[in-house]
């Protein structure tokens, strides 16, 4: 698939996983709902997430450390099927950045978060945003397209 | 949900989510098939999963290099459903062990892999088998089961 057909594979999708590592490389991953706002910042695709109000255990914002630590992160998007000739997957590899909720930009991605998960009316994100500046998409489809 | 509850819902879903990170801790993500053995090793629990045919990006292999260089890593399952009171998520969390095929190891893995996908009669997989030793399991669940 092209570039642009891989942004609109992982935008469409609904839920992506997150990895991030700490200072010494140790690997951390968790699931996270999204959105992607592209040409916010100088034409670079930046995929939001946001803390919200689900009950957490303490380790989940492990995530927030480790980019403080390391901003260094890979979020990926899958399509699993039985059959194999349908698995397709997007991953972007980037920076992270962690947004005070008071900046317009984290109040932008809150807003685009609320109005593409009506879930969050009932657990509100929070804060703080976390904001991914996607320097490379990668993508992979069994049926080569 | 007990640890138990969480290796079972892990063993029994078809895609899981593989984070390694190199040696200077740049994570990498990748989706992966997998099966889950109990105590061949010393009691411990391990995620086999194993190098197929299907068309592979040159970078797709950059899990097992990263294992070469820092053996931590981090495997999601993850449910994700409109309803999020119905969220859950199960972490293995371990170190990799890439084995040559011709190991009994792997040829169990294998063996196991095939037995659990059919899909694999029209990929084999061709190996190496990446074993990951779990360390520690973590999960978490809306519910709070």
């Amino acid at each position: 698939m092209t570039d642009e057909q891989a942004r609109q594979r992982f935008a469409a999708a609904r839920v992506a996983r997150l990895a991030t590592a700490d200072a010494s490389g140790r690997p951390h991953l968790t699931p996270m709902v999204f959105a992607v706002m592209s040409g916010r910042n100088a034409g670079v695709d930046t995929v939001y997430s946001a803390v919200d109000t689900k009950p957490k255990r303490s380790t989940s914002l492990r995530r927030l450390a480790n980019i403080a630590a390391n901003p260094r992160v890979a979020v990926l998007v899958d399509h699993y099927a039985p059959d194999w000739h349908a698995l397709w997957w997007v991953r972007a590899d980037g920076t992270g950045r962690i947004l005070d909720t008071d900046l317009p930009e984290a109040r932008d991605a809150i807003a685009r978060l609320v109005a593409r998960y009506p879930q969050y009316r009932e657990w509100p994100p929070v804060g703080p945003v976390l904001a991914i500046d996607v320097a490379h998409w990668s993508s992979w489809s069994a049926a080569g397209d």
